[in-house]
């Protein structure tokens, strides 16, 4: 049967592109191997900030004497978290089964298999299609350091599952992955490392609240190895062997468990990519115009495929984005406000440029920068907490950047972004009456 | 000595307009006769908040299970709380000074009066100003109803310094302080019952979610009576009997304590307003134009004291545009997008106009209306939470009003309240990356 929309991919970009193309009245086949949602929802974004909830939750009841409550003693259920988790992902990927399902979407379960531009292949039916979008998405990088392969080691998908508390944990990467499982297992209780090879965790964030977050961690447990190199690893009775060099020289450190999280590549194999001679760019990514087309006309690459931004929120605009060309409706992608989470508690959140961008790019700026303690109910809510406001404006006081440390820095960064994407100024959030109190005032205090 | 400009009252629109003259490099004066801060500060939002926030967390610890953490018992220390708000009001009280301070901004401790629109008297001295702003700010209304001056009763005031946990607590008033202590002694274990004499909680407020939030609190426990009228107070020795009548008839509830918060009038005695012959509304309310200027020149009424929206962020934004317009700088006071909130457990929050309000005036609109569960981080943050999304819009997609019923509401309406400020449509969200999860997506869920 032919489709006037193929889409190779059932994560944000591919179910967000189905139900607009649905609701447009196209017909629709999506292939997914796994589940419907992707990484993201299975595995990602949503499981992730299930069991950082579990973790907040006895976190307020280990330090709830702070706010006069006494509560004498607290434990939690690795096992329930779990589980939890599982029944949280499950609810949403029926959300979106029915969503789909309303759209009249043709959901085929199977590896999808791409013939030209225009025909794939799955489960043994041929299927053809007008457009074909392509959101295979990403997989974790595994660094082939030696006796990797020798020693069970964990990726982030082994760590959303397991439901033993581990007395130790090194976790290999310092980005946001790694940090957002260092938060959940040192709330846990676990003896957790965190080796980076960057001069500073949270690579790509803003140093200064980077730093703020590291020293946060520290003085909560968590040891960190910055500039530093994993060398090799060994597995032993009571874990793995993890051996590093920096500049103070070669160490070692033994963990029971150890959590690979350096990074992700796009899926570009295993589905006939190749088959479609598409354009890479420089650095080997599917090349995409501003309306998520690639090189062949009618073919589109969305999310992490096309290598730009790897977010989950990234994926669903350029998703829009490319339906809207296909439907012949004008708009573009903008990459200029993508927000960036770090769901650690204290959140960070950021959109926009940072200092080290800007310097680099030699761009002149102003740096406005508030402690969040000038709102009133971060003060009311957060009881020995820090919290930092930064913003970067551009000499006539565009918004250029904005960098948040403290909750609910995630829901208050997109505030921010609107303005950057607008390209206006900081001055404006001025003539806009916030809600008193709340902790999003802090851009009216600059 | 004279001043550029002299102000009557330290609250929200006091010290913002002090701290936004001084900046201009104004000398001013301000005169408060309590504390820097004003009500808001001292006796409203922000000890609300510390208080409601010990609540909150109290409430985790009771209702943790949910997220797999086990909490065999939990209590909490009133006094304890109590004197933590005292303590953060105190911060925020030296920070306020702090910043009038860095502007070389004359204090003056005491009872202001006006002689006319360029002298003051206070404490026994004169001083003259080019510009009067005057700040009085509100105070409780308490109706003459039979009975109660010979009863011993709660406001606001007193609900926030007790320190013993009352068995019972009738609250004679639903609106938005109402409901916020029947939230934080209902969370306390208190038998509260709130005696509304309209047919709905939360007068103002979008009737449906008004509604939702009666029936989650009534589900905990709180008993509400609405379209209620009490005729009289009598004192007995377990409390105090509060007589209603209604539909059904007439009848009683005794309180150990009663909380009388039926509404709040702007302060227009005691500071010499007369002698300013200012011209009045028909409600008798101070006349202020677009720059909140009075009928006598060079002289401003900001905040409760004009009785246009009785909110702490209202007075702030109108003391800026009255700053602005002494010092020339072209600016105006717009009322289309001030944010309500109720910070119950949910939060409720709003912006813009409700149906009811659009009806009233024959206005079309349409609703878009979604749970918040199709938010991926609601539904991982709030197990067995209802929500709701409510937003009005007009024929051609232009934002009416917005009204939320889920954490964190407070944090979240302001992204609808710049959009309708603006006279945006809601479509435009769509232009946006929002980041992922969050429960603002929901706003792009429409």
């Amino acid at each position: 049967m032919n489709y006037q929309l193929a889409i190779v991919g059932g994560g944000p970009a591919g179910y967000t592109a189905a139900e607009a193309a649905g609701k447009a009245g196209w017909s629709v086949v999506l292939f997914e191997k796994n589940s419907l949602g992707g990484v993201c929802l299975n595995e990602g974004c949503i499981p992730t900030k299930t069991l950082l909830y579990s973790a907040k939750v006895y976190d307020y009841t280990r330090h709830a004497s702070k706010y006069a409550v006494n509560v004498p003693e607290s434990s939690f259920d690795l096992g329930k978290i779990i589980a939890r988790k599982s029944k949280v992902v499950r609810k949403l990927v029926l959300g979106i089964k029915a969503k789909l399902a309303a759209q009249k979407v043709t959901v085929v379960q199977g590896e999808a298999l791409i013939g030209d531009a225009h025909t794939i292949v799955c489960n043994g039916e041929t299927y053809t299609c007008d457009h074909l979008l392509l959101c295979t998405g990403s997989q974790t990088f595994v660094p082939p350091i030696p006796g990797l392969e020798q020693v069970s080691y964990w990726t982030h998908r082994d760590a959303l599952d397991n439901k033993t508390v581990p007395q130790s944990l090194v976790i290999v990467g310092g980005g946001v992955i790694g940090m957002e499982f260092a938060s959940f297992f040192n709330s846990l209780g676990v003896s957790v490392t965190v080796i980076e090879m960057l001069d500073e965790i949270l690579g790509g964030i803003d140093h200064e609240i980077a730093a703020l977050l590291r020293a946060d961690y520290a003085k909560r447990g968590v040891k960190f190895l910055l500039k530093t190199k994993v060398t090799r690893f060994e597995q032993e009775e009571a874990g793995t062997r993890v051996c590093y060099e920096n500049a103070d020289g070669a160490g070692c450190v033994v963990g029971e468990k150890v959590l690979m999280s350096v990074g992700r590549r796009p899926v570009t194999q295993g589905f006939g990519l190749e088959n479609l001679q598409l354009e890479r760019t420089e650095r080997g990514q599917v090349k995409v115009d501003a309306h998520m087309q690639t090189s062949v006309p009618g073919v589109y690459a969305c999310g992490d495929l096309n290598g730009v931004s790897l977010l989950a929120h990234t994926a669903v605009r350029e998703a829009e984005v490319a339906v809207r060309h296909m439907l012949g409706i004008p708009d573009e992608m903008s990459y200029r406000a993508i927000p960036g989470v770090v769901y650690t508690n204290p959140e960070v959140a950021l959109v926009g440029q940072t200092e080290e961008q800007l310097q680099a790019a030699g761009t002149a700026y102003r740096v406005l920068k508030l402690p969040m303690a000038f709102s009133g109910r971060f003060v009311a809510e957060n009881e020995g907490v820090n919290g930092v406001c930064k913003v970067l404006v551009d000499e006539d006081d565009t918004l250029l950047g904005v960098h948040l440390y403290g909750n609910p820095a995630s829901e208050l960064v997109v505030l921010a972004g609107m303005m950057i994407e607008d390209r206006r100024k900081w001055t404006e959030w001025k003539r806009y009456v916030f809600p008193h109190p709340t902790v999003g005032e802090i851009f009216r205090e600059l």
